[in-house]
């Protein structure tokens, strides 16, 4: 029996930096996110007869980190249905991973669902959210579709997970994220995040100060005031940026090509529908649009050169067995 | 009689950014800076027979905002020496100020020293770095040559002055000043200060931190340890430039050309002797270098396309009576 499910990225718009609990990978700072329609992985388990797991991504066997990671999360499940059976891992991004875009969320958001049913263990979706987050604090938003909260965690409260956020009727934004050119090696998240906590004089001010924005965010999204979720949103962003910028060294995950592309959507702004900025730990930049401005921003920015490619998307699922 | 007055610009290595009293314009935190001999200013000063002040620099009749600063420190000498008279100034800049350098360090240091001597005070030069002060704290600084410390003020605090560190021999130092093409319009700084002060998150830990990164400095000087003091220098730039980064809106005064150049750097520096890096509230990129390898540094990002001008400049003195 193969089980094949379907998940998909999210963007935060206030942002996860920042560790509670390294060993139960706890973030210390709430998240607010949106799962991106775009942006999707496939990923397929079924058990092998074999000594080890057979791990492949986007075509590749896996080794190194990105199999270890899977193999310990794997492990997981193994302890929960008192198994050592072995599995086949085939994950694929539906989108361009090479280009920076981070996979992890789809990822283990897909192979927690995956797993759970292969194991046949009926985890609900906070329990499966809660899995996901050992893996990737992202992926546990990811196991929910639409806007999701993944709250901060305390230290030991192995039990968290995300949530989502309905909306009835839904608020129908979208994305567009676009992939600068030029890709200096960026610092790795959770060292980018080690390393602001350990020597950042900004850090703890982080900490403080995130719950803030992702409040304001939070009664943004209830009163659908887009104006005020952007500005929450991009106050999450810079905040974020510059508690790394800080740290020592610093750590500057914008580049030439993202100032650039900033100044050149504050120029834009004066003409076309209201949009906000965010930006991960890299150089792309993303757009928060309503739904029906995305393409005119999508038109207006397209031929910029700082951009290499740029993907406009609406709003996605949660994690879902697709097969 | 007109007299002469020579000055030097600075810049600082552990930076200014932030007032603890605004009407007496002190400095929240401490600063170190270096008075650099290729930025000089000529200011001459002399009694003029007429209703109002002349004031003129870089060959043009002064207006506006910088006409008001000059007259409102020429109004605080003329309330010491009681007298109403009215005065020339012409000061002029033998530096590139359009392109972005700053001149008021230099020029409101010559000017106080100019009409300390005009109206006969004698003040010491204690007492006439507390008085550049009030135009601008960086101008406190350049009242002084060399190494220059202007410690942080205590609200009410008007007697606040710089004082130089000498170093005996000298240590013989330089900078690189490379003016950046590509002059977006930058908040002007005391705006930046106030905004940050008002807004960042950050600000606080900044005030808190700053302290730090000055004492590091200032040991490394003890101790002629080029590489401490550029890491104290480098930290206390980031650090200001990310806590202006968290303020709402964000203040970003690295440029694409201010990134593009960082990079540069960092990789120059695997095959060049020791440089740091240092950013002012603008786009333009300062280093520091031990002075006989200034030639090798100014060689290798002269033809930067980031880079429209460059100099290079040895340890400045102090604000001195030329005629």
């Amino acid at each position: 029996m193969t089980i094949h499910v379907s998940a998909r990225a999210n963007i935060a718009l206030t942002k996860y930096w920042g560790k509670s609990d390294r060993a139960l990978n706890l973030p210390a700072v709430p998240s607010l996110s949106l799962t991106l329609d775009a942006l999707e992985t496939e990923t397929s388990v079924s058990f092998i007869d074999a000594v080890d797991d057979y791990i492949e991504i986007n075509g590749a066997i896996a080794t190194g980190r990105p199999r270890a990671r899977v193999v310990e999360h794997l492990d997981r499940f193994r302890a929960i249905a008192r198994s050592d059976r072995r599995l086949s891992v085939v994950s694929t991004n539906r989108f361009p991973t090479a280009a920076g875009l981070a996979s992890s969320a789809s990822g283990f958001a897909a192979l927690t669902v995956a797993v759970d049913a292969l194991f046949e263990l009926g985890l609900n979706r906070e329990e499966l959210s809660s899995h996901a987050r050992r893996a990737s604090a992202s992926a546990a938003r990811s196991v929910f579709g639409g806007f999701v909260e993944l709250p901060a965690g305390s230290a030991g409260d192995d039990s968290l997970g995300a949530r989502e956020i309905v909306l009835t009727p839904p608020w129908e934004l979208a994305m567009l994220i676009a992939i600068v050119s030029g890709r200096e090696k960026a610092t790795p998240s959770t060292e980018g995040m080690e390393r602001t906590r350990e020597t950042s004089p900004f850090y703890r001010a982080w900490v403080e100060a995130a719950p803030g924005f992702h409040q304001q965010a939070l009664h943004a999204l209830a009163a659908r005031d887009l104006h005020a979720l952007g500005r929450a949103m991009e106050r999450s962003t810079f905040a974020f940026h510059a508690s790394a910028m800080a740290a020592d060294p610093p750590i500057v995950y914008l580049s030439p090509s993202t100032l650039s592309l900033i100044g050149a959507v504050h120029e834009l702004r004066e003409k076309l529908p209201p949009a906000y900025m965010t930006m991960d730990a890299g150089p792309n930049l993303i757009l928060l649009v309503e739904a029906p401005h995305a393409e005119r921003w999508l038109h207006a920015l397209r031929e910029r050169p700082e951009i290499e490619s740029i993907v406009s998307s609406g709003i996605g699922e949660e994690a879902r067995i697709v097969g």
